[in-house]
């Protein structure tokens, strides 16, 4: 019955009751426990046809808050989020995802609490956390598993942790999931089959099918990083095999190969600075990247047959390079089946997409069927 | 409330009021008229404390019959079967896909009327009609898309022709993606993330994500044949490109690289029957087109993070050679985190995959909280 509500227009209790075939009664003592959460609230009288009009009740987003935190390698964005992913405050700073999970979990604790009082609201309003980590995330326990670039988070519970401080549910995953739901629903919603694909120091992506982000069986869905490049060079990767995509088309990857030519490139930032400037031999590295990225995504198209491939990340901020890559190889590379329809852009939501996905699965959880049947029990 | 019942434990009116919330006299009409439709039976006495026992009532999923349909490129396979995907009738026959959808679906509803007769069943028990097409489906809408080896079939409306023998509903779908269904519900039903490969003539795959067949945008997810494989040679492909996996490591591939060596193999058939009869030749040429379809599936590994492969179709049945190949490039170019839960075992409805999975989709069809929510509104 909530989630009819969702959808923000007002119903009256009969209408409820009509919509669902539950009794009346039932509708009545859901209503009252909804209201007694702050989820629903009372929104004026429909018309009535004689006697006393009947009052409607619709979904009152703004009751409670979330809080989303966007962790990467070395910065971090937190934003306070009512339950329709309206952002009310928010903070991007600093932060190295290397000092561990006590320091940087306490604080996220700290920062989180005071962005909730800048934004005027109070602690007890906030029913969930989202958190996105640069690693693999089992999903279901919210900790961190082998995560390559922060072994000291292997195994750590962050739910706990953070529990400590809010005391609220607390949802964790990998950070490109959560930039994949955050661009999906607030730029793209109705594409039911989307790949989102982060090209920055690492690479990695989402996947959305059939309307929903799919984690796979250990949450490790989308960890492109280290598929094969059809005829790349031997270039070895970190993970031990040779012609990795990130090994041969991250931004560190870009970064090394332009220094090597006597640029001074050390990261991903520097290779964006290069091309902004009009170097030609950066334009030329991105471009290239992308025709490598694309040779892996036209290998994705044809697994997953998406509408629509999203592409973010610090180095699609280089201009057009990056993309025009990918569709060159994969147009060329995948059947015109799999890409009559296809559609392949620059993410919209771009710095914003981690928190704003955070946001989305926090507020999933908590407003969903499960948990509002457990609250209305 | 019926899809409660679908388990098959018996429930009283009250047990399904009280499960569902439902007003005791809406669960009332919906029984009468579930009783009326033959989807559910009465099933004997609840036990009493005292009074008159209430009656129990439980799916029956004999009432009624489905019509499983898998055709092939040069074979067809028909089953009847109930409402559970038991199988009440059933035959396989040699049939060519070339000889055109009027000749080919005739056949079929000729057939499938006998062996309905045959169940011992009346036509009119029939309730939905599955089918598997060997080429791209657009499964909303049940009709082929540019089919490479079948183009008479382009666009031809596969329900409305069925539609005139069987007054049911009539799904379609790819060959491979029922196999996945077929092969999923009877034997991996608990396994959320799987990949089934098919590999006899062609090569393709169907995706089962979060315990649900995933289509794609066009209904062409799965379509692996055509990925390039990695530092393959420069084999040219009928698509077009070179170096596919359908043009490297299928069945007629196989085929052709022993006849160019002599040997007599002019079809998938013939190196199966090589491999057994112990030729060596053949058995390597079948391990290395496992490591060929390997380094393919450890980028489907990747990205989807099953924690199952399950390799299928009749090059899959010459022994353990196939298998062999893949487990060895998957297990080596895949990520620890993806492959440390991932079996990767032979298929076990084999040639029953196709109309089990068929029977599955009808099933699913008829039996979906939509389709019972219109027979009982």
């Amino acid at each position: 019955m909530f989630q009819l509500l969702r959808d923000g227009q007002p119903r009256t209790r009969a209408d409820l009751a009509a919509i669902t075939g539950q009794a009346r009664s039932t509708i009545a003592a859901r209503i009252d426990l909804l209201m007694a959460s702050g989820l629903i609230a009372p929104a004026g009288e429909a018309s009535s046809t004689g006697g006393r009009p009947p009052v409607t009740f619709a979904f009152s987003p703004g009751a409670r808050i979330v809080l989303a935190v966007d962790l990467g390698a070395t910065h971090a964005r937190l934003a306070v989020t009512d339950l329709a992913s309206n952002v009310l405050a928010e903070i991007d700073a600093p932060l190295s995802i290397s000092e561990g999970p006590e320091t940087v979990l306490a604080w996220v604790a700290e920062t989180g609490e005071k962005l909730i009082a800048a934004a005027g609201r109070d602690l007890k309003d906030l029913v969930s956390v989202g958190v996105g980590l640069p690693g693999p995330v089992e999903h279901s326990t919210g900790r961190p598993i082998n995560p390559p670039i922060m072994p000291a988070w292997d195994d750590v519970d962050v739910p706990a942790i953070l529990g400590k401080t809010f005391d609220a549910s607390v949802l964790v995953d990998n950070d490109v999931n959560i930039m994949a739901l955050g661009e999906h629903r607030t730029a793209w919603p109705t594409v039911s089959d989307m790949l989102f694909v982060k090209v920055a120091t690492g690479i990695g992506a989402g996947v959305i099918s059939d309307g929903e982000l799919r984690r796979g069986a250990q949450g490790a869905a989308g960890d492109i990083g280290h598929i094969a490049v059809p005829n790349a060079t031997d270039t070895p990767c970190r993970c031990g095999n040779i012609g990795c995509l990130e090994a041969v088309a991250s931004g560190q990857a870009i970064a090394g190969a332009l220094k090597k030519e006597g640029l001074e490139a050390l990261n991903s930032g520097d290779v964006v600075t290069l091309v902004r400037g009009g170097d030609l031999m950066a334009s030329h590295a991105v471009r290239q990247a992308g025709r490598d990225i694309g040779a892996v995504l036209a290998a994705c198209v044809s697994l997953l047959n998406p509408s629509m491939i999203v592409v973010g990340g610090i180095i699609a901020e280089a201009g057009e390079h990056l993309i025009a890559g990918i569709r060159e190889i994969v147009y060329q590379r995948s059947l015109p089946l799999a890409t009559q329809h296809l559609r392949i852009v620059t993410s919209q939501a771009r710095g914003q997409a981690g928190v704003l996905g955070a946001s989305a699965m926090a507020i999933d959880h908590v407003l969903s069927p499960a948990a509002i049947d457990a609250l209305i029990a």
